[in-house]
């Protein structure tokens, strides 16, 4: 169920429409109907300080934000999650799926604003020294079809009224953060229509043996 | 007039009720007394999204805050800062005055919530590698002294809530900076009254031949 008292930490990641939101519904019934007690949260947000600091972030370019500013304040947010959330349920032996963790802030931070690696990783270092998701899906799309999708969904925020350009160099740094990563890092074809996705996801959490 | 084309940059700490806002005031009159081009600044805030977070962090108490989640929120806030007014101001030849910096993350984040130093120091290094007050002006007064004017002028906010303890390891942790960096960090008497302080602002200023 769990290794040992301590639960299942499982991040979700990928570009704008790749439907991480409904995937981690998806893998949080699977581990529920294999006895795990789960927990789905979500980055920035998962807290109401995180929320605040999510409707600062996504406000439409009213502010024009510093990249380092941005960088920080994912990372207050993410202490705050981590504090407040995320550490509490692993101790009591959760399944924890979060949508985004770290691996956002060097896709986003550094690959589409271009903040050095090191930087990123001294703020990873500082908020969870000892914590490191165990399982990562990377949910894969082309930007095309990411960017069609997340704007049918809802009005283009912040975040998704950026060019190609930046979500390419986004995605480049999942795909090279997965290649470099291959027993945390699984990259799911989120291409394909949602019953193929969700036989991959099956197929997938089968292998790991995590249930 | 000022060091070259950089202008001085000018920072001003000391604990709630040290009368700090009201001798910014009184400083940047002295410096535009004497051809200095002057601009005043404050943090938390000094830019829309500083005034954002301010908000947020002088919340009464409704979000339960975590330290690190602060202290990052506090040097995401400054990055904004340095980049949005203080670095261009400061390369326009002004002098900036600015009413709390860095030494107020080490004071409050460090000093009152016991975060190691050594933490405060790397985003010190992250957020303004190459920047330091030219000179620091340290109100200093007792902590009961402190407390009662702060709560006469202004509602008690979060900050000024906390005990009696927290505010003294803030205070002994400005007076310890301002032993350990003498020529940086000047101590002025804020437990007088406000002729004699500004008196004192006045000799000091003078004495330092900053202008």
């Amino acid at each position: 169920m769990s290794k040992g008292h301590q639960g299942l930490f499982i991040t979700l990641e990928g570009i704008e429409g790749a439907g991480k939101s409904t995937h981690a519904a998806y893998v949080a019934d699977l581990f529920q109907q294999h006895g795990h007690e789960v927990l789905v949260t979500r980055e920035p947000g998962g807290t109401a300080f995180g929320e605040q600091i999510r409707t600062i972030l996504l406000q439409h370019n009213t502010l024009k934000i510093n990249a380092l500013s941005e960088l920080l304040l994912m990372f207050a947010a993410r202490a705050q999650h981590l504090s407040e959330v995320i550490h509490p349920a692993l101790a009591q032996g959760k399944t924890v799926i979060c949508d985004r963790f770290t691996d956002s802030s060097y896709a986003y931070q550094g690959g589409g604003r271009n903040i050095p690696t090191a930087q990123i990783h001294i703020l990873a270092s500082l908020v969870h020294p000892h914590l490191n998701p165990d399982v990562t899906l990377l949910f894969d799309v082309t930007v095309e079809t990411g960017l069609a999708r997340a704007n049918v969904v809802t009005e283009a925020d912040r975040f998704e009224s950026e060019t190609l350009e930046f979500f390419t160099a986004v995605r480049d740094v999942y795909l090279k953060m997965a290649a470099a990563e291959p027993d945390r890092i699984k990259i799911v074809n989120a291409e394909q229509d949602l019953d193929s996705v969700q036989a991959d996801l099956r197929q997938l959490l089968e292998h790991l043996d995590l249930w």
